[in-house]
């Protein structure tokens, strides 16, 4: 198949945009945007430093720029709406869908948000504010407010000419909804119901009773799990009175996913996620000096631990060279429990007494490969300076690490849960502190007891 | 709202297993079991100890076998399948999608696999081998064979009154595909404008032929991009010749995108994301005495770095007590880099030309951050041992190890990935080697130099 704008990478759209910007003509630029969807631009722009993504960004079609905002991480867009003027982001705001340009407008400095409200009319401005009322993290906050909805009492050729009336359905309708005359919640009727059964038929025959809608309060990581689980495309969002808030499409509940799963993998290098790859030096040299810091108080910790036996050390230098071994092979055992652990607190797989026997499962693992990699480095340690209390000092102080690590890669997570501390954050300091502080203190303390 | 059983949260359903699974009988487990989604009982097997999981299993509905078989990770559903008989695997085989059925039969033993297949009728059995055909990595293997065609040249009406004859359509159906005589995709017609649409007009005249078929041999990864770029519930599926293949849909994308961040994550500390959490412990630990192993490689060498300069350390015990400093700054930062770039790997977002833009970037960052910390880590080193020398090496050799590292972080992923080896798996064993070894090195050799 010949290769199509839509079907190339993001890399090869990377390269393309790349040649294009070093010809130095905009029209070549410009046309590879065009044939881009939002998304892809936005991916774009992300991938670009600053002066060039400055070029790129005055280059996207006015329409597109909504879109595209909503799409870049959250540094980006402030950066890009910056350099905007009101009238430009008004614009850019128009054509969103409710739910996004909430998330949209919490990012607007002040000022703009109250412009970008009264330029919108009445009936939009009010969902906007009922979905803003919701925190952005829960079921009410990923709601879209446009939503078709009828009547159980007409039959669904009615509803078949009502659509036709309407002209056209939001985007990813694949269940109309029905409500009451209050505008509670009753039921849905999916369009292949709609499209199979016969015209006459009542809605309120045809319609799917058991379609559970969401409490507008669940959390948007629930929301995502029902969606998974259920395989849908969109649900319904109720409050507490069953009153129809409006609907969830998968589309948003793929970005909770994909940002709950980055969260994860750059929280646990204390990276954020919504951080823009190419921020100024200045800014991303001081988000990370917050987190080298904390490290360097776990490292001066440790270090003072070896301080402690200096003249262990002074009499036998070969401790010196070994105590890496240890605090390394019980970092290394720890991590791999720790993120079990986080993973599996993630997917909600652990509770329900199942933590002992996880618990005892890690263990066990740990003492295995304890006893292993210690008989493996006393042997090494033997052949290499020829002392063979060394050897069993060091083999012991191993399975006695392993053994921490384990049980503070099992602990440190669901203590760091109870204290509301996010573990994929914190867990990976708090667990290298401990293993390299167990690790030195029994290799060097054994040493001092046994070696002197 | 009342809390229904749709709208806990996995944990409380595995609190509710657990309290029925005390009860000692297995009435309630069924019915808790009835209530629930095949997804949602097959994380709660993965969440369960062994022992607990047989029982469970024992008690899950026939028909929901095979759903629940699919959305177990591999490990747990060649142990369950083990457990089982040939007529049972049939049945639960039998109600699968042929995408689903694809990967559940790539599974299974082979003598079982051909009992499979020879249970299905021909044209099934044929669609399942075009699927098999292709690498399950690939659009080809998550394609469902199951849609809807129509003729371009037909009118909606008859469309309408056609979909009617057929009573159903699969499921996530949102867009008909239209087809030529042999076959070939032309373009879709979403249910929204057979709906919206004048039943009158012709298909050739409603359909969109804007709509980008799939490649077949696209990577499940470019795939899944697709879908988060332009919002897609399904996609179609053509092989070299345009003929429909058949289609992906956004369930199976979803869960493309939760693996591969899965995978990422788990990688990083050497775990695999198909392993079972309560996998035996013999099994456990030999997967893990791998790793294990290759840290104590690297491990060792860091330590025959330190064994270099024993004199050193003999006659100066301050360099043993802060050498674990100047390597886990390095190994902090490092990794810091190392996780943006495998993320920006990941997403696509590094090439064309921004390399060397963001290189410059992160040694910018790793100089102020190597140069604040080492003016801390000196002014402390200053007040513990009273030694300005011992201080200046300090500072030297940590600005030294921030370079390396932040060199590391970025060069390593770029190097492991043309020679095809998984960065998110072999990154931050190669990283931490090397600012181990250059931070004892920077540090120890410095002081040898200086100190002696």
């Amino acid at each position: 198949m010949a290769e199509t704008a839509e079907q190339q990478t993001a890399e090869q759209r990377l390269e393309r945009l790349r040649d294009a910007l070093d010809s130095g003509r905009l029209v070549p630029v410009r046309r590879i945007l065009k044939s881009l969807h939002p998304a892809e631009i936005a991916r774009l722009l992300e991938s670009l430093p600053h002066n060039e993504r400055k070029v790129v960004w005055g280059v996207v079609d006015v329409d597109d720029q909504g879109e595209v905002l909503l799409h870049v991480n959250d540094e980006v867009r402030a950066a890009l709406i910056q350099g905007m003027s009101p009238e430009d982001v008004i614009a850019a705001a128009r054509d969103l869908d409710i739910d996004d340009l909430a998330d949209f407008v919490d990012d607007l400095p002040e000022t703009l948000t109250e412009q970008v409200l009264r330029s919108m009319d009445l009936a939009n401005r009010q969902a906007l504010e009922k979905v803003m009322s919701y925190a952005p993290d829960t079921a009410g906050g990923l709601t879209n407010t446009d939503t078709v909805t009828i009547r159980p009492d007409v039959t669904l050729d009615v509803v078949l000419r009502y659509l036709r009336l309407r002209g056209s359905m939001p985007d990813h309708t694949d269940v109309i909804y029905v409500v009451d005359r209050y505008g509670r919640f009753i039921g849905g009727l999916s369009l292949e119901r709609l499209l199979t059964h016969d015209p006459s038929e009542r809605v309120a025959d045809a319609m799917d009773t058991e379609l559970e809608p969401l409490a507008d309060d669940l959390p948007a990581r629930e929301v995502a799990q029902q969606f998974e689980n259920r395989d849908l495309i969109s649900a319904p969002v109720v409050d507490a009175n069953r009153l129809l808030v409006g609907r969830i499409t998968i589309d948003d509940v793929v970005d909770v996913i994909r940002d709950e799963a980055e969260h994860n993998l750059m929280s646990m290098a204390g990276l954020d996620e919504e951080e823009d790859i190419f921020a100024p030096v200045a800014a991303s040299a001081k988000r990370r000096a917050v987190w080298l810091g904390i490290n360097l108080l776990t490292a001066l910790l440790a270090a003072q631990v070896v301080g402690l036996f200096e003249s262990v050390i002074d009499q036998v230098v070969a401790l010196a060279v070994l105590m890496p071994v240890v605090a390394s092979m019980g970092g290394i055992s720890g991590s791999q429990t720790l993120t079990l652990m986080i993973r599996g607190l993630a997917l909600g797989q652990i509770g329900g007494g199942n933590t002992q026997s996880l618990l005892k499962k890690e263990l066990a693992v740990a003492a295995i490969n304890g006893v292993l990699w210690a008989l493996v480095v006393a042997g090494i340690v033997l052949l290499w300076f020829r002392n063979p209390t060394l050897g069993a000092v060091i083999a012991i102080a191993m399975i006695i690490n392993q053994l921490f690590a384990a049980l503070s890669g099992f602990g440190i997570p669901l203590i760091l849960r109870k204290l509301n501390i996010d573990p994929a954050l914190a867990g990976s300091v708090v667990l290298t502190t401990i293993t390299d502080v167990v690790g030195f203190f029994a290799f060097l303390g054994l040493g001092a007891l046994v070696l002197l």
